[in-house]
C-alpha cells in the first residue's frame, strides 16, 4: 500500500524496535548521570530569539517560531528553537540562580533544532545529553577530572566497544598561539580550526593553513612536533610540555591538565582498592567489573591529545572528546569542556562549569548503520499470552495480571484470531515467551510455555509460572 | 541578585526538586504502559502543515517555523510544531504501515505546542503521555474495555488521591441528537458542546442552548433526565438506556457501552480470582495491593456519565474522562476514546483505533500548586560523602564508587570547604543521608553515617556501609 506521506528529511524518525534500544540507552544514561548527583531539568523548546543570538548563532541556522493565524499581540514575536542545551543552561541558572545550591550538577536530555541543509548524518532535529556542574564564584578542578570518569562508566555499560576519552586544555593552545604572535580573535580562532581539523586533513594542509595565518615555518615545525605527541604516554606529553618554556598562559594549562590528568583515575573504581573492597553490596556480593578491573582499562582510554580544540569558542580550559576506536568515522560521541563564565550575558556572577554533551541522535544513528547496535524486538513486553480457549479469555487475562504483579510485562492478545494469527503476532513483535491459555492445560491449574528462540515447549503449573519465565528470561 | 531574564510565558519551566518528581511520574506511566505491551515511539516535533491542517487545527493556534537566516530552499517552507500526537501518530502509522505489526499498540510521551493566548493553567508547550492501539481493519471492543485498566493502576500507584474514569459512548449522543432532528454537523457539535459543558455551567444554560438550537421542548426534558443518571449505578443507567427506543445508532451505542462495561473488570486485578492467585512472584510473595482489592475499588471508580462528549470530533465510540474526586476543578486529567479511522487522510485502509491521553504537564502544575505533589529533595543522590579530612579524599572516592556499585547514587563532596559548608549543601539539597569522611574512623575502617532527617548519628564499618545504608533508605 502506497502511503500519500512526503518524509521530512532531517527529522529522524525510528522504528518501534530502535525506538525500544534508545530509550534502554537513555534510561542507562539517566541512570548513570543520577548515580553521581547530576539532577534532571528541563527547559522549554524555545528560548528569547534575543538570548540566543548573544551566545553567537552563526552557522547554527536558528527556527524561529511565528503562528499560522496570527493573534496579533507581539509577546512571542522573537521565540525560537533552541539550537543547544547550553544558551538554556546559562538563562535558566541565571533566572534561578537564587533558588539554586552550588554547585549545581544538572544532566538534561532533550532535542535540539538546527535548520541546517539537509545532508546525510545531519540532523535538523537531534538528542543531546548534557551534564554540566556549575559553580557559584569557583569551581575546582576536581569536577573536570570527575567527568571523563562518569562517562567512562557509561560507555563501558553501553557497551559499543573500545572507545577512547581525548583530553586536552585550550590554555595550552591559546599560550603557543599567542607565543607565535596569533592574538586576534580571528587568528586563534583559524589556528584552532587548523589544529582541531588535523585529524581529518593532512599535516601539509595544517602547514599551508598556518602559512596563511603568516606563522614562521620554525614555529610551524615546533607546533607540528607538540601536535604529533599523540600515541605517547600521558606521562611522556606531559613531561614535554613542561620541558618547554612559552608563557604563563601555557604554564597555567600544562599545570591544569597535570592535575586533571592525576586524578582523573581516582575517578573510577579500582576493584583493587582495600577501602573499596571492604564496601560489600547488600546481598554480599561486589559488583563484579565488566571486562576486568575499571581502572586498569581507564588507564588505557583515557590520553591527552593537544590537537583536541573544540571549536566553540566559551571553552577556558580542559576539553574533551570521545571516539570509538573501531569506528573513528563515526566522530566524536562526546564532546565538552571547561567555560568560565556561563551567564555572562544575564547575570554579574562568574558562574565557571564544566560539562559535556552525548549527540545521541547521531551516535545511534550511525551505530544501527554500521550494525553495532541491534533492535531485535518490537515490543517492550516479554511474555505474550495466547488465547487458545476464547471461553478462557477471564483467565488469560487473569495470569497477564499476575505476570505483571511480578514484574514480567505482558500482554494478552485480545482480539478473536486464531492460534496461528496469533503466533505470527508473536513471532513478528519479538516476544520471548508465549504462553497458550487453552482448556486442557488450564483445567490442571496448568499453561504450556513456549520459549520462542529455543522453540522448546513446558507444561507449567500456574503457580509456578512466575518463577519459571523468571528463569527463562535470565 | 536580579537577574536579566525575561520569563517567557506559557512555557513552563520546573524547579529541579519538581522535575526530579515529573520523572519520576513519566518513569512510573513507561513501566505501566510497557508492562501491558505499549511500545514507546517517537515522531519530531514538527510535521508539514498541510497534515496538520488536514485534521483541523482551528483554535489550536499552530506554530509554524521559518528560519532566521533563510537558507533559500523551500523544503521547510511549511513545517509546524504538532499541536497533539494522535495527528503525528496518524502519519507515523500511515508512512511505516507495511512494517508496523497490528494491532499495534504504541504510547508517546513528549511536548506538543499550541500558540494560545497565554493565561492561567493554560500552557503553550505541555507535555501529553498518550496510549493508542490501532487495528488493521478492524479492533475489537476488548481493547476498549482494557485501556480504563491500564490508567486505573497507573493513577492508583502515582497517589493522589482517589479518582473516577468515566465512560460513555458517542454513538448514544448523536443517536440521541439525530432523533431530535439534529443531523447537521454543526447542530451536532453545537449539542456535543452543551452536553459536554454541562457540568461546568447550569441546567438553565444547557436548555437554553438546546432551545437555540431548537430542540422541542419535551425532548429538552427527555435529555435532561438521561443526563442527570449521574451518581446511578452503571447497571441501572445501561437499564434505562435499553429501556429507551431511539434509533439503530443509539442502540448501537448502547450495545457497545454495555460490552465495555461488563468486560472492563476483568483488567484489573482481582486478588480473589483462584487462578491469578496461584501465579505467585518469583519470591513466593503475591505482590500486595495497594489499598485492598484493586477490582473492588475498581468497581466504584469506574462509572458511565451519559454527558462525557469530549470536544473533538473524530471520537466514534467510547469516550473516557478522568477526574479527581476531591478536586474536581483540576478538570478531566486522562481522556480519550475510540475512533473509526486514523488515517483516512493518509492511506485507504481503515485504522480504527482507541486511546488516552494525559495532560501531564497540567496535572502535576496544578498538583504542585494544590501541594498535593511535593519536591523535597533537589538531587537524585540520596548519599552524601562528605570529605572532612582532604587527606582522605580518595578514600571518600572509593566509598562513592562503592556506594554505587551497590546501587546507592551517591555525591563525593568535591569542592574543598569546610564541614559546616557541607552539611549546608547536604541539607539544602535534600540527601538523606551523610557519610563523614575523616581519618579518625577511615584508620579503623569505618564511617560515620548521619541518617539527615532523624538526625541519627552512627559509626559503620565500611564493610557494612552499603546494607546499612540500603536499610536506613527503605
Amino acid at each position: 500500500m502506497a502511503s500519500r506521506i512526503n518524509p521530512i528529511s532531517g527529522f529522524p524518525e525510528f522504528s518501534p524496535a530502535q525506538q525500544l534500544v534508545i530509550d534502554n540507552i537513555v534510561r542507562l544514561i539517566c541512570r548513570t548521570y543520577e548515580s553521581f548527583g547530576y539532577t534532571p531539568i528541563e527547559t522549554p523548546a524555545v528560548e528569547r530569539l534575543a538570548h540566543l543570538v548573544a551566545k553567537g548563532i552563526e552557522g547554527k541556522e536558528v527556527y524561529v517560531l511565528k503562528r499560522a493565524h496570527g493573534l496579533d499581540d507581539d509577546s512571542d514575536a522573537a521565540l525560537a528553537l533552541h539550537f543547544d542545551l547550553t544558551v538554556p543552561l546559562a538563562r535558566y541558572v541565571a533566572q534561578h540562580y537564587s533558588s539554586l545550591t552550588f554547585p549545581f550538577r544538572r544532566y538534561q536530555i532533550q532535542p535540539v533544532w538546527r535548520g541546517e541543509r539537509p545532508q546525510k548524518g545531519r540532523f535538523r532535529q537531534f538528542y543531546q545529553c548534557d551534564i554540566d556542574v556549575i559553580g557559584d564564584g569557583k569551581l575546582p578542578l576536581s569536577f573536570d577530572a570527575e567527568i571523563p570518569g562518569i562517562i567512562f562508566k557509561l560507555f563501558s555499560e553501553i557497551a559499543i566497544g573500545d572507545f577512547t576519552i581525548r583530553i586536552n586544555n585550550r590554555k595550552i593552545l591559546t599560550g603557543l598561539f599567542a607565543s607565535l604572535g596569533l592574538r586576534s580573535e580571528d587568528g586563534v580562532r583559524a589556528a584552532m580550526h587548523t589544529i582541531d581539523d588535523m585529524e581529518k586533513t593532512s599535516t601539509e594542509e595544517a602547514v599551508r593553513r598556518l602559512r596563511d595565518l603568516e606563522v614562521a615555518q620554525a614555529d610551524i615545525e615546533r607546533l607540528l612536533l607538540i601536535f604529533r605527541t599523540e600515541g605517547q604516554s600521558n606521562e611522556d606529553t606531559l613531561s614535554l610540555l613542561r620541558s618547554m618554556s612559552v608563557n604563563e598562559e601555557f604554564e597555567t594549562g600544562v599545570n591544569e591538565l597535570s592535575e586533571v590528568v592525576a586524578e582523573a583515575p581516582l575517578h573510577v573504581m579500582d576493584v583493587n582498592d582495600p577501602i573499596g573492597n571492604s564496601c560489600i553490596d547488600q546481598t554480599g556480593k561486589l559488583a563484579p567489573p565488566i571486562g576486568g578491573n575499571p581502572r586498569a582499562r581507564y588507564a588505557s582510554s583515557f590520553r591527552i591529545d593537544l590537537r583536541i580544540a573544540r571549536g566553540l569558542d566559551y571553552y577556558t580550559g580542559t576539553v574533551y572528546e570521545t571516539r570509538l576506536n573501531n569506528n573513528p568515522k563515526i566522530g566524536s560521541i562526546c564532546s565538552g569542556g571547561r567555560y568560565d563564565n556561563l551567564a555572562g550575558a544575564f547575570v554579574d556572577q562568574a558562574l565557571p562549569g564544566v560539562g559535556i554533551s552525548i549527540g545521541l541522535t547521531r551516535l545511534v544513528s550511525q551505530l544501527f548503520d554500521a550494525g553495532l547496535l541491534k533492535a531485535p524486538r518490537a515490543t517492550p513486553a516479554r511474555v505474550l499470552v495466547a488465547v487458545q480457549d476464547r471461553s478462557r479469555f477471564q483467565e488469560c487475562v487473569s495470569i497477564g495480571h499476575r505476570l505483571r504483579s511480578a514484574g514480567i510485562s505482558t500482554e494478552v492478545f485480545l482480539a478473536e484470531l486464531g492460534l496461528g494469527r496469533q503466533m505470527r503476532y508473536a513471532d513478528q513483535k519479538g516476544f520471548d515467551i508465549v504462553v497458550f491459555g487453552n482448556a486442557h492445560e488450564l483445567d490442571r491449574k496448568c499453561a504450556k510455555v513456549k520459549h520462542m528462540r529455543s522453540g522448546e515447549e513446558k507444561e507449567i503449573s500456574l503457580s509456578q509460572l512466575a518463577p519459571f519465565i523468571h528463569m527463562q528470561l535470565e
